[in-house]
């Protein structure tokens, strides 16, 4: 991935911010068959591992081999930046447009598990947080669900984790703007609707003194 | 990537649809430095051709070589959706935690434009879709920035297209629940703010008589 200095997002706190807001990864590897990518729910485990299962049914667990480095790709919100955003731009109309999105690209070995113990860990872990944001008090558990169906979906499943290697994070945000444009983008983008984006560019306006 | 059947995208409109409404799409590409992806806002020619361009600092335009196949991914809204979102869960409670989402994914070859044409050409074309979408009337122009600087923006990029071999395209929408449960899942993702998946969801809903 292409990261001018003034995008590379170093902040762990921010990239892990990024990976939880869009658990929904995609994960690309290069196989026999050509590349393929799965998009695929993640989590991340306390000690670093990317935590997640597939369908027994998807090939990706035969295509790639244990231990093979995969690229596993989170993507925060996006939207196209107007030149017209810019105040200065009816100043000196030196502006182009251009499009701010955050993504973290993380490279690392998989490797998958069939045993039922790693397949029940990662989908109470998955399940644990997803129900816990979705559902608070009312959280649906694994052990709603009768011991047989629960088992019939288990043995339907593959689980792995994701030894991570390198994180490569962009935050292109209009950070390379200067004050003026930069609110001009937060407002511009707010009007166009994107107010996630935007809320995420005003986290990085100087707090007030 | 993993399609069952029944969520098998085959509908060219709705495959349009989505890239058009997601047009920052990831290129993928094993390259001699391994996987590389980069996230690109692209558009669909006339003629079927994925355009974009990048930055000639973008080391992509190297690593990649002219007529090499990479894999483009478009991706729509995605969201959790929990067991409780379906009334009979509370008579069965045979219901496991699920993702929708859409994703369009595109195969072909890639070749990159370095003459003063094919640039502005691709920008030209980028520009008026986007700006026709978000400022309408008052869209900016390449014409509004002065020519020197927009020669020197152009002498920055590079274009590329993508000459479309296979699309492979899934809509996982709850669309393999019985009517009531894919109500219920409507319903749910609108209570968790997920309008935009809700949405889509309920344009497959059979159309009343």
């Amino acid at each position: 991935m292409y990261v001018p200095p003034h995008f590379l997002e170093i902040n762990t706190d921010e990239i892990k911010a990024i990976t939880q807001a869009a658990p929904l990864a995609c994960i690309v590897a290069q196989t026999d068959e050509g590349l393929i990518a799965n998009h695929i729910p993640l989590l991340s485990a306390p000690d670093g591992r990317l935590i997640g299962h597939v369908a027994a049914a998807n090939d990706m667990h035969r295509l790639i081999a244990t231990g093979q480095e995969v690229l596993t790709i989170f993507r925060g919100h996006d939207a196209y930046v107007s030149p017209n955003y810019y105040p200065s731009k009816a100043e000196h109309h030196r502006h182009v447009p251009t499009w701010n999105y955050q993504v973290v690209h993380v490279y690392g070995a998989i490797s998958f598990q069939y045993d039922d113990h790693a397949k029940r860990a990662a989908v109470a872990l998955l399940t644990r947080d997803h129900e816990r944001r979705v559902n608070g008090p009312n959280a649906w558990k694994m052990a709603d669900a009768p011991t047989d169906y629960m088992q019939q979906m288990l043995d339907g499943i593959v689980a792995f984790d994701i030894n991570v290697r390198k994180i490569l994070a962009k935050s292109k945000l209009s950070q390379n703007r200067d004050p003026q444009d930069f609110r001009g983008a937060i407002s511009g983008l707010q009007g166009a609707g994107h107010d996630a984006l935007a809320a995420e560019m005003e986290n990085r306006l100087p707090k007030p003194a």
